[in-house]
Order: C-alpha cells, then structure tokens, then sequence
C-alpha cells in the first residue's frame, strides 16, 4: 500500500498527534499523578535514563527537565555498561527510567532488570503496557497513543514528551496538566500549515547535509529533527548543541551546509543568541523555527507564536514541522518516508 | 610559521604523546592517588562530568571507567542546565568533575562554582593548575602535558584519558600505573607508522561524509576522531555508537558513506560485532582501528595489537592513528590542520 501512497502512515500518524496528546491529558493523567506520588515518597535522589533512537531524544527532554524542574542531577545511561560489560552498581536511592516506544528491546529489558536488581526504583515509559519492558519495570507509564505503525517514530514521540512532563510535574507535586491543557489545539494549528513546511523543504532538496542545533529545552528537539532527516531522507543531519557546536564544528559550517536552529521562547533560545550570530558571521545558510521576531533576523524559518507556553511544553510543538519537513525532503527526493531501507521497528541490539 | 610548514604544530604535538604519558605515570600518578584517596573518603554515591569539545570525549571515557570499574553510575551535565536555567540542584553525596586543557571556559567555572554550592564535590581536571578552574574546584588534577599551542587538541586527550584512569583506579583503591606502563613505549611504535595512516587518508580524499562508530571503552574514540576529522579536515564525520546506529542512522550509510569503526579487543568489541555484519551487509566500506583479525575481516583498517593492554587502556592507543587520519585528509585536501577556520583555543560559552 506504501508503494501506491509514499508516506501515507507516517502523514496519519503525524496528524493524529492533537488526539494523541488530549488522550493522554484526559485519560492518562491521574494514572502518572498517581505514579509519581509513590516514586516520590521514596525520595530518589538522581535519575538514570535508558533509551535508543527517538525515544532517547524523549529521555534528554526528560533529562532537562528533571534537572531544572525537579533539581534532581540525572546522567543518560550506556546500555553497554550492563549489557556487555555487567557491572555491577549500587543504584539504592536512583530512579531508573527507561523510555520506549515498542517496550520490547531486548537490551532495554536487561539493563532494567539489572537495576532493578541493583536496588534502584525502576520506570517504564511504553506505548504498550503488555510488554515485556513494563513487566520488567516496578512502576509503568502508558503513554496512550495508540499502535504506530509507521517506522518513522512521530506520534509517540510526542506522546512520550508529554508523559514525562506530566510525571516531572507531578513528582515535584506541581499540576503539570493545567499548562499543557492548550497544547491539543495549538498543535492542530502548526500541522494546519503544511503549506509553509512543504516550501521551506525546496531548500533541501539537493542538500548534501544538515546541521541542526539548539540549546536547553530546545536541543532534544533540534536531535530528534536531525535524526527523521536521517531515517528517511538518509541526508547526514548533524546536531549540535549551540554550545559545543562552537567548540570544532563550526568549522565544518560554511555557505553550503545549511544550519536549521531551534530557537525557544526562554533562556535556552536566549543563550542561543551568540552562537547565531557566529553562524550568521560565517555566511551560513539559517532556518529558525522559533519566535518570528527570531525567524525574521534568519534566512528563513516556521514562526510559532509563544501562546504563553512555558518553554519547557514549547518543544511539543517545535518537533512538528521538522517531522514534517523530514517527510517533504523524503517525498520530494522520491522516496518514501514509510519505508526507510535498513530499519526494523523494533530494533534488537544486545 | 604554519603558512610555511601547515600542520607543524599538530604533528609536533601528536609526537610528543609518548613524553607526555611517561611523565604523567612518573610524576603524575602520586598527586592523583593523593587526591584520589581524599575524595574516596567523601565516599560520593554518584557522579557528574562537566566538559566541551575534545574534553568531553575524555569525559565519556571516564563514565565507562566509573561505572563499569567503580559501579558509580554517572551522568555527563548539560551546562545551560546551570548556566542559561539556574537550576538548583541538591548535590550531596555527588562528585562533580569538570575536564578542561585550559581551565578557562566561563561555562565550565561558572557550572563547577554553582555545583560546589549546591553540596557537591569538585574536581577539576585541567592541564593549567593556574587556570580558574583549578581555583574553582576543591580538587585539581594536573595532566602535565606542557602548553598545547595547536587549535586541534591532542596530547591533551590522551593525557586527560590516563590522567582518569588514574584516579579512577585510586578511587576504588587499586593500582592504575602498572597496567598503564607499557603505554608510553607502545605509543611510540603506533606513531612510528605514519606511512600507513597516510596510505589510509588518500581513502578519504574525496569524502563527502564519513560515519564512525564503537561501543564501550572505544566509543570515546569514534566521537573525538569524529571532531578531529571535522575541526581540521571540515568532513561532516558522525559518529554514534553501534547499538544507536542502528536505530534510524544506519537508513543513512550505503556503499558511498565511508565507516570508520573502532574495535577494542574485550566485550565492547565483541558487542560491536552484529553492527558490522549489518554494514557489510549493506556494502559499507568500512575500516576497522583494532585486532588484526578484524581489520583482515573488513574493507581495509589500521591493526593494533592487543599487547595484553587491558581493554580500557586500548583507546590509549586507538586514537593516535586517528589523530594521524586527520592530519593526513586535511593535508590532503590542501588545507592547514594548525589552522581551522573559526576555532579559538578557549572558546568562551555562556
């Protein structure tokens, strides 16, 4: 059916992102309220997180704000570190959150299950509450957003990035639901200008590569946009936070390789500020998908309007039109984004 | 001088490594056991590394020493958490080591001030104990690698990974010097075969790309021969470890994106295994930095061999011909690896 109708998964699931993410507002809402109370009363102290691909980008939104909101020092785990290597660490008094899509990699379940073993509370984050990384896990956060079926991960992306805001909020005590309340409705707009996407993807239809960057709340969004650039267009798209990007990388930035920067609406699009402006200095080609006053001062860009929307929710809708503008240079490259040659949709590494 | 002789400072700087590390094991090792000694007595549950650029590969390794050999489970900081966000974080019980060759960043010392109030215990590992960072944290490593005058750093790399093997061992009370000692001899006979790097480096003349990849202990390697090639040669190289690669990257890499993979010989490089079955598959040239037999298993590569090096010692060794690599593809390309475009020696980031 994909060979008929290149990307029409991937475009259905895309669009059902504002269902999605009222679904988990109504209905999952109380169940991670509830989640995050009992993880609370145990008083971790910092937070390990455990992820690959899209859902690892999920994890680093996580990492944000657990770190900011919460105060509670986090670190990205190496899978090999259990996998490979099994050593054994003493995790009393850590929570240990491993975010998945599938919930069914099999090293995802073995580094879970050895820090459970290890004494730390453990915590699934899953699209599917019967598999065997929320059976592995002591508590299980269902981020509700239904089969996906596409290989490109979109919806529960998003999906996941509200759960973990939701949990954050609540495990600091906060009401986390109020704020993103309008989150539903402003995504439906953004996916309403497809138009807009469907214009700036022309510029990339012979680009050789991408580098995207960002800083704070913005960055996961900015790796997960260079990530479905690769897996489907397959243009090498290089992310960089703003900060390390000038520590070597500038180098490689010229008038040819085009910079899409993801400028939030807050101290991280503000700290932002000087890295833009070297790019600028270097004759790079830049899109900002941010503030339009931002946009304005750039090459070119997808303005989104604050709508009040604390910068810690802004990533939920800056993630939109990059996945779109993955699937307009994949389609417009005559391929399709549905079917990315070389991935499975589980993928089973060790 | 370098419009001259382009490339003298690096190479001279790349010569040097073998000195550097006899004097880091001479003179070195007793301050860091010392230090080591001190901070083990603090008996932090977990720890934080705060670096950028070539300093924070170094860093990546000392989170794979740390957990696998001291079972502390580890993060590496996102700065703007601190910088941009102000977070207050409750650090008790935390070691927070901060890696820098020159000690000068604002970031860095802003990050190590902010994290030494919030409770935690700090380490800065520099090669100027006269830099703010040293003055900043409560403890100070010195890698003892002389003035580094190249843009590209590279005797301050291995020096970094030698100087926290050193005080990771100290840490858990064992003895790091002596496994460590064949190092300096074993350096000079890599170094000696440049002619076989640059045999290598005309592979890449033309690159418009280049992909490296790892996992564990040789993961470090990848991403810093990574920034290495691009600082100097401007070849979008990405580097991602094995496991990841194969999450949506691996779309990307078909019979004209070059791979470069680091293989260690201990479990990482047994891990990394099924990833290069799936890019031979996929008809990848791939060159393989490791044991004999898998070079001979790949489309070319740079033999190591083990020498009884315990695997976490081997990115000692790993990364010098990488080093070499970008030196020769950037002279190659008729540019100067002493002088990048946009670099700084202290970038200063906020």
């Amino acid at each position: 059916m994909s060979a008929t109708q290149p990307g029409r998964l991937m475009s259905a699931e895309m669009a059902e992102q504002p269902a999605v993410l009222r679904r988990l507002l109504d209905e999952g809402a109380g169940p991670i309220r509830e989640t995050a109370a009992r993880i609370a009363a145990r008083g971790p102290r910092f937070v390990l997180l455990t992820a690959r691909g899209t859902s690892d980008n999920a994890a680093l939104y996580a990492k944000y704000l657990l770190e900011i909101q919460a105060g509670k020092p986090c670190g990205l785990t190496s899978m090999s570190v259990t996998t490979a290597y099994r050593a054994r660490q003493d995790l009393a008094g850590c929570l240990v959150i491993a975010v998945s899509q599938s919930g069914g990699s099999p090293d995802l379940v073995a580094s879970t299950t050895a820090a459970r073993e290890a004494g730390a509370i453990t915590l699934a984050v899953t699209n599917n509450a019967a598999s065997p990384l929320a059976a592995a896990a002591e508590y299980h956060i269902d981020v509700l957003a239904g089969p996906e079926r596409a290989l490109p991960a979109t919806k529960t992306y998003t999906a996941e990035l509200l759960a973990l805001h939701l949990f954050v909020a609540a495990l600091r005590g906060a009401d986390g639901v109020r704020a993103a309340r309008p989150l539903p409705d402003l995504a439906e707009r953004v996916l309403a200008r497809e138009a807009e996407v469907r214009q700036l993807a022309a510029r990339y239809r012979f680009a050789q590569r991408m580098v995207l960057t960002s800083r704070g709340y913005g960055y996961p969004t900015a790796k997960e946009a260079a990530l479905k650039l690769m897996e489907t267009s397959y243009i090498p798209a290089l992310s960089y936070s703003g900060a390390d990007l000038l520590h070597g990388p500038l180098a490689m930035v010229d008038n040819v390789s085009p910079v899409i920067a993801v400028v939030t609406d807050g101290p991280g699009g503000e700290a932002l500020r000087p890295v833009l402006d070297r790019l600028r200095e270097r004759g790079a080609d830049l899109v900002v998908v941010g503030p339009g006053e931002r946009v304005a001062a750039a090459s070119g860009g997808f303005a989104l309007p604050g709508d009040g929307l604390p910068e810690e929710l802004q990533p939920l809708l800056q993630i939109l039109p990059l996945q779109r503008l993955a699937y307009e240079v994949t389609l417009a490259r005559g391929q399709d984004p549905d079917a990315p040659r070389a991935l499975a949709k589980v993928t089973e590494t060790r």
